[in-house]
Formats: C-alpha cells, structure tokens, sequence
C-alpha cells in the first residue's frame, strides 16, 4: 500500500466512523480534516468531491461488513447454522465497533429521497446484503433444513426487517431488551421455514 | 383559531411534508421560510428555537398520524380486525400523502445519536406507537383471537419491524413487491399469534 493509499485509508477509517453519528450528509469536511490533521484542501487530494468521499465510506463500510459479519458467517455449516451466524454476527456488528451503529441502516433513510451516485452505492449493497440472505436461506433449503416451497426473498424480507427493527429498539428507545426480542424473532421465524 | 394559531398550523404543515425529505435536522428555516411567504425573522416569531420547531414538527406528525391510521383503525371491531386495520392503514400513511415517508423512521436513524428534547419528543411518539400496537394485540387476546400466553410486547416489536422494512424496500430499494411482502409477513406472525 503506498503512502497516498494508506492516508486515503486512514481518512475513510474516521470517516466511517464519525458518519453513523452525524449521517453522511452532516458529515463536515472541515470537523473530518482536523480530524486526521489535514487541511480541508489537504483531505480534497484524496477525494473528488464530498459525494466522492460518502460514495468511498460505504465501500469501506461494505468491506468491514464482509470481514465481520460475511466471512465469519460462511465459517459455519451451509444451512441454517450458517443463518444463524449471519444474524448473531450482524448483531454485534450494529452494537458495537461503530459509534452510530449499521452504516447502512443509518445512511438508509438519509438517502432514500436523495437521487444520486451515493443513493446508488447505497442501494448496491443493501441488494447484495439481502441476496446474500436469500443465497443462505436457498443452501439451508438445499440442506434440508428449511422447507422446499421457501420463498426465500420473503424469508430475507423477514430476517432484515428484524435486524431493522433491532437497531432501532437498541439504539434509539434504548431498550435493554432488543437483542433478546430480534434473536426471538429470528427464532420463530426459522422455526416456521423449518423442513416438516 | 386565532390568526397566529393558523400560520403556525400551516407553517407547521409544510415543514412536516419538507422534512420527511430532507429530515428535521436538513431542514432550512431560510427555505421553509421563503416556502410559506414570510422572512426568517417572521417564521421564528412562532417557534423559540430550531428545536422548538422540531419538536413541533413531530407532534404534528402524532397528530395527523391518529387521525389517519389509529382513529380509522379503531373503528375495525377489536380483536385481529383492529390490528390487520391498522397495519393496512400504517402501510398507506407511509407510501402517500407525505412526500418523504412516515415521519418517524425518516427521523429514528436521523436522532438516534443525538441526545436532547427533539429526541426525547420523537421517543415518545414511538413509545406510543409500540405501545399502541401491544394494546391492540391483548385486546385480541381477550377477545379469544390470540393465544393467552402471547408476548404482547414481542409481537408488537415484530408488527414494527414489518413496517420498518416496508419502509426501507418500497422507498429505498424501490421494491415494487415491497407492500405485498410486509402483508405477507403481517399474516403469517397473525397466524402464528392465533388461538388454537
């Protein structure tokens, strides 16, 4: 990695950070230059514009995601374990590691009315992030383990929305209970997808 | 209705609809102002603080939010009827009549990192609103719809999540199946709730 890759990734790093805080459009190029210790022309070196910036922080925030949540979960058996794995993981991933919680859900109703790059960039992994749900829940009906007729669009339809629902019981009614009430959730829901 | 009551209602008005778009923390006294034909300086002779216009702003939202999805509602006999009117209503509130969505969601990830009244103000709205749906489900309960031993709180933090990615699919993903798999979902956690 060359000197110019390592400050450009230093700076994404706080970046991502400080963006599930204060949203990627309140994000201040001025708060994030002083930030890493660069002047605000300084930090534009590394970035084409701020759209440029927001667009690079949710490929980083999709790379960690991937080391986190993604690679760990594969580790378990195809199937319904691997689900599993996938939801435990992304529940550590939304409470801890990031001041503002999931990057995506955070960034997700910022963006929703703002048509743009960074509403696209957004969008491409929110597909990746359920189809992967999809692509799981498909190998867990090749399995066995979830019943044949499965519609399993609507099964990562189901497992999102509680994650959704997780991130805002936990981060914004401050709800002790959040993480029991989504791994309940889960529960029944796998158990009603179950194979007879 | 005093003359001052009624630019403040209709000042009101408009920044709730401008605000599901560009979010209570986006919005631009400056732009609301020149919206409704007065100066800044005239807007804020009927609200203290940004804040203050806010806070507003969101009980605004509680206000017009009982009178399209819980009033109606309320008129469907109690018991599973009142939940499914509910839900039916929720779904419509969301996908017309605001121009950036339930006001609440767009604001949930917006405050969930910054502490103070406007936060304080949007929690208790969604207290109200889960408590609401939690209501609703032990009302089915006694009415022999639903199970005795249902978890009315569970439940109700499953119906919200439903919402909560309908929200996020129809709007964001702009999933045009989005209505028909949060229906989906809402039958399929009725069922399982039902008495035997």
């Amino acid at each position: 990695m060359s000197k110019g890759d390592q400050t450009r990734a230093a700076i994404l790093d706080r970046a991502l950070d400080h963006s599930t805080e204060v949203g990627l459009e309140g994000l201040s190029v001025g708060t994030l230059a002083r930030k890493v210790g660069l002047s605000k022309s300084g930090l534009y070196a590394h970035f084409d514009s701020k759209e440029d910036l927001q667009r690079q922080i949710l490929d980083t925030a999709a790379v960690r995601f991937v080391d986190r949540v993604v690679r760990p979960a594969l580790a378990a058996p195809r199937g319904v374990p691997r689900i599993e794995a996938f939801v435990a993981r992304w529940l550590d991933w939304s409470s801890s590691g990031l001041a503002g919680g999931c990057p995506f859900v955070s960034a997700a109703t910022e963006f929703d009315d703002r048509p743009g790059p960074v509403r696209d960039t957004l969008v491409g992994h929110l597909r990746t992030l359920t189809e992967t749900i999809a692509t799981s829940a498909a190998l867990a009906v090749q399995e066995g383990h979830l019943k044949d007729n499965l519609d399993v669009d609507q099964f990562a339809f189901q497992i999102w929305s509680i994650l959704l629902a997780y991130h805002h019981y936990a981060r914004l009614l401050d709800d002790v209970a959040a993480r029991a009430r989504a791994e309940t959730a889960c529960a029944e829901l796998i158990d009603a997808a179950r194979a007879d």
